[in-house]
């Protein structure tokens, strides 16, 4: 047992007061977990555009002041009743979808969106009690999906919270959390490409490399990087892209141009970059019969996904995932 | 050896001169079979609605004179030269996508639209010489879609036959060649419902009850039909169709309705109406994390599939089917 369980942690966090404004790092107060909830000591965390987006609140609601972040790894300090699968000690990726193992949806082999712990970015507090666990010179701070990891100790709910391997090393695998598995299981679940077949990645950022390397580790013979800014294309290659194209190169759509190089269109697509116009490339450039499509990069608000439904009738199929398909804490 | 293997053969035949109007029935000449073709005497021919719709050519490239009819039973009078699976007295459907056995297509697992022999509406004359085997006094008459089963001879490509058992009643099974493998196999093939799932089917016509006879067959516990016409609803019974909603009887849309119906979505919904507004109700009906709509219905030529990609990363898929995806002739 720490010595810290059951008491209040006075720490270190970056508290975001207002939307757009730079964090401030304040003493915040960490009350202890309650039922089926772990405390955590974050002892490395990462930063992702998700993060930067509810920073900046333009179209969403805004909610503050919050303790932002949700790529990181930690250490369990001390766990609350109910909790028996963690104990303080434990290394673990705190996560912002999880699992009640007993919704429909943690029972189904094919989704991860449970009912109860899957992302909400407009929720605030803990699901125990509707309060937040932080508080500076008394007033309460939000929390952000679930894990606001910009804090040296934060608290999470217990089927937020994937167990790993004490010999992983935290400052690398954090990045597990969030990007890495939405763009390897992107791949490896849902678009699943055979070996030897040809894949589309579009976006060539963290996320689509890591779609990238799932199409490598698959098997796949062909691996196609789009993106707007060429500087990513050498850095791709380290992630099994053999080939690139460049939209901003030619004057068609960007998926007559893999269709052409490719006798039709590729076997499997990835799109990692939210632009609803990749996100329309990356369907209508797979091969009509067997294609598959993957959407990943988050839509804005407005946005509406356009194609001619014969598309469709031609046997090209459009899926989406979120967090790669991973159930990571079951 | 039929006595008219070689020969012309004068016959009758519905044609259509001219776009819109009556079909005139008229002596016609059919050829003898060229090399890998197959000459059928049609016993029993059924009318489609692409028949009507390629006859009123309203924004379709006009082709006349022309023989409809795609739906069809019949027996091999005589085959061309290289034909070895086929020999006069089979008992065979006429179908209008075939299979050439060679392509990327006919060699994969998922996909049915052969290079070769997949539905071309545009073609009225056969592949092998680029020319129709059908003339009325000299006069060169179009084929449609390979088949042109409103006449007692035609002439079909080999790889677009499909031999059956010759006990089968060719007046009840001439349906078989189109409209329902199309709804049977997009439910049994491509939507595969589970045992004890839920299903919508859109539009109870022949398809969409042929599309829930799928259903049944795969032990769905609710099939939930969709039609604005009422009528159909006593009919669908028969086929399965266990609860039905009419759009026209709710203020608000029928995704909303099913969704209500269903705690969330169906967990299949097969779309066989044609109509864009009921394929996006169709997409969006289907419930988040594991729900699979699939795509049925021929849409119209400026048709505009829409919906909010979050959808897709909801977990949603979207497939289409053309043919139920069955390969009829291997």
């Amino acid at each position: 047992m720490s010595s810290t369980a059951g008491q209040v942690i006075s720490c270190k966090a970056a508290v975001a007061w207002e939307a757009g404004k730079p964090l401030v790092i304040e003493e915040v107060e960490v009350a202890p977990p309650q039922a089926m909830e772990v405390r955590l000591k974050i002892l490395f965390t990462s930063l992702c555009h998700t993060d930067v987006y509810f920073w900046e609140a333009k179209g969403q609601t805004p909610m503050f002041p919050r303790i932002f972040g949700h790529e990181a790894g930690g250490i369990v300090e001390s766990v609350g009743e109910g909790v028996t699968d963690l104990e303080p000690g434990d290394h673990v990726l705190p996560v912002f979808t999880g699992e009640c193992k007993e919704c429909r949806h943690c029972k189904s082999e094919e989704s991860n969106m449970c009912d109860l712990l899957r992302i909400n970015t407009d929720r605030g507090v803990m699901l125990n009690d509707g309060k937040s666990r932080f508080s500076v010179r008394g007033q309460p701070i939000y929390h952000f999906v679930g894990t606001s990891t910009f804090s040296e100790y934060t608290v999470v709910h217990a089927g937020c919270v994937a167990k790993i391997n004490p010999a992983a090393p935290l400052d690398i695998v954090c990045v597990l959390s969030c990007g890495i598995s939405t763009g390897l299981g992107a791949t490896l679940n849902v678009a699943k490409p055979e070996k030897g077949s040809s894949v589309a990645i579009f976006g060539l950022g963290a996320v689509g490399l890591a779609a990238a390397e799932g199409a490598r580790i698959a098997g796949a013979s062909r691996i196609i990087g789009v993106d707007l800014n060429s500087n990513r294309f050498e850095e791709a290659k380290k992630f099994g892209v053999t080939e690139f194209v460049n939209p901003k190169d030619y004057d068609k759509p960007v998926q007559e141009v893999i269709a052409e190089m490719t006798g039709g269109g590729v076997d499997r697509s990835v799109e990692c970059t939210g632009s609803i116009n990749a996100m329309i490339s990356a369907f209508e450039c797979v091969h009509d019969g067997w294609g598959v499509a993957v959407l990943v990069g988050v839509p804005n608000k407005d946005d509406s996904f356009k194609t001619h439904p014969i598309n469709f009738l031609n046997e090209k199929t459009l899926k989406g995932t979120f967090f790669g398909n991973y159930k990571a804490t079951l």
